[in-house]
């Protein structure tokens, strides 16, 4: 089973609206005789390329898989039905599919007389799936606010100035995390700031991430990095926005503002209808605010460089706590060095478990 | 060495002046017969203590210590003579003695005809010794600025909130470091926004430090909880300051004001001829701003609470420093869990960092 969580892993970044799912499959003496994992949305399941693989050796074998395998006919047959096809005797799987139009595979393999058993390793293959589990049950893509700061928590110096905070292994390690992503959100401020460029440079073979430009009155230029065709962009902007100045063929989706600004959870939403499972949030401090107080802010990603600065923006601003009480409290679930850099990895303590059903462990 | 090096840190806290020093001594056949550590200023040193324990199986002997035994007479004996009248044929040490009072203890040794060979471990019982060593060759105490902040680097609420925090366990911590220092200082704004009691609790024999309170216009009450005699207290007060609502018995030190401000040098070396040879820095972070400004941080240590506020006061304020270019970089030294809490070394580099010349990306 941990080899198939490590097969799905593969699959980041590249399934949305599909999870990632790894398998593999032993024939009847238990040797390996095939593996796979889900590539790409559209494409073949898991299991169709570890049955591939093992061809007539899967006759009376077991096949791990990382998810319940599916019991529904959608672009590709369910998977369930294949297993049984392929004359899999036992089916062992490590998260059960909590999503309704998928779900019942493991009682479809139990009437086609296979022994079905679902738990091994969950809370390993649930944290591999995190984005996927999330977003199934909250209705919403999975966020990961990510932020690069001293110790002393300043992003920038006084003068504006933040190249680099970080060393370059740290913003090596962020282009993984952008290619594991469906989408790259960055905010206004941070565009006009920075002009960055968001896309995936120096991963082998990633998919670009939708860069999510959120830009509420369209004050980005025309010669903004973010609009080039290195990948996919998709502008937000206020309803009203002007945006006659930029090029023709921008994706612009014009939301309804609120105050001034355009609200978290409408924009979750539509990019959840887009097929965006899963968030990377680049910045700024104010955006971050906004999306902390909106409770949309599922895993935090801290590149903290051993550095200090005294003065200069804060990562993060004004979330609408004022009280210490009411600070949003984690768990940190790693810290590690990165090159010089240390980078913290934490969920929100009510989101700790991302499955209901895993057991709570900690 | 290990174990000479284990034993002179039980001396943390309650030698000052004093370097820490552990000693072992081993008979002719290389059997442990004694140890020692320099365990209080004014008492024996680490060699006479291990000697006496030894006795006559010191005879025939090696000594292990950790640091090159001194060759002057203070208010205990020269150990470079105490070693040789003991009949010790070798004496293996870690630091040699930078201290030009003390220093010559080696060659003392040779010219009694015994073997003595420095160097061994030299790096692990420095870093052991690492405030007395650097008070030294500064000629001013060692300062370690200690912090605790989330993530964004809050050190409180933005209505003034800051109990709790970090949890129990850091906060423990603090007070085992505390106690390994010298005198512990907090600013005049600190000591009116928390009233901090700074005496050292839960930690067994431990030597209280002297509590240091800079309060630039003698604006703390008189009821303030660091006036207490838990500890001594010395509060360091502007050369006009109005103290007349004070307790008496108050020990204070009046130092001239520059720009409204009392100069961390001055501080420094009047502390530093006061015997202290390390200064725990607890706050805030106006008066951290003004060590970092000064080069006066010589360790770092951060408690990193895992949570958000995204607003209320930074950790650290203006230290001067207004372009990335100019951050005062660190090492860090070690990164830990301490309870639910990440406890942050680091040291600042020496050098400075060059000016990015890096190609423009993000």
């Amino acid at each position: 089973m941990r080899r198939a969580i490590e097969l799905a892993a593969r699959g980041l970044g590249s399934t949305s609206p599909n999870p990632v799912v790894g398998c593999v499959i032993t024939d009847a003496a238990g040797t390996v005789v095939g593996e796979g994992w889900h590539e790409r949305a559209g494409g073949p399941h898991a299991e169709v390329h570890a049955l591939r693989a093992a061809g007539g050796a899967a006759r009376g074998g077991t096949a791990y898989v990382t998810l319940e395998p599916c019991n529904h006919t959608g672009r590709t047959g369910p998977c369930a039905q294949a297993l049984a096809e392929a004359g899999v005797t036992r089916v062992v799987y490590a998260v059960p599919d909590p999503n309704p139009q998928a779900s019942g595979g493991a009682a479809t393999l139990r009437a086609a007389g296979i022994k079905a058993e679902g738990g091994f390793l969950e809370a390993e293959a649930a944290a591999g799936n995190a984005a996927w589990l999330t977003s199934v049950r909250l209705g919403r893509p999975h966020v990961t606010w990510k932020y690069a700061a001293t110790l002393d928590g300043r992003s920038a110096a006084a003068d504006g100035s933040s190249r680099w905070i970080t060393g370059p292994e740290s913003r090596a390690d962020v282009h993984r995390l952008r290619a594991e992503a469906d989408a790259v959100l960055v905010g206004g401020g941070t565009l006009r700031a920075d002009d960055p460029h968001l896309a995936v440079r120096g991963v082998e073979g990633a998919t670009q991430p939708l860069r999510v430009a959120l830009d509420t009155r369209a004050g980005l230029p025309a010669t903004a990095r973010v609009l080039d065709d290195a990948a996919p962009t998709l502008l937000v902007v206020g309803e009203d926005a002007d945006t006659r100045h930029l090029p023709d063929g921008v994706d612009l989706l014009r939301l309804p503002l609120h105050e001034g600004r355009i609200a978290v959870h409408d924009l979750l939403a539509q990019l959840y209808g887009r097929g965006v499972r899963s968030v990377f949030l680049e910045g700024g401090p104010t955006l971050a605010g906004a999306f902390l107080a909106a409770g949309a802010v599922d895993r935090v990603i801290g590149y903290l460089a051993p550095a200090l600065l005294g003065s200069g923006p804060a990562a993060l601003a004004d979330a609408g706590i004022t009280n210490i009480a009411r600070a949003v409290r984690l768990d940190i679930t790693e810290a590690v060095r990165v090159g010089t850099d240390l980078r913290i990895t934490a969920v929100p303590v009510s989101e700790a478990v991302p499955t209901p059903t895993a057991p709570k462990e900690h």
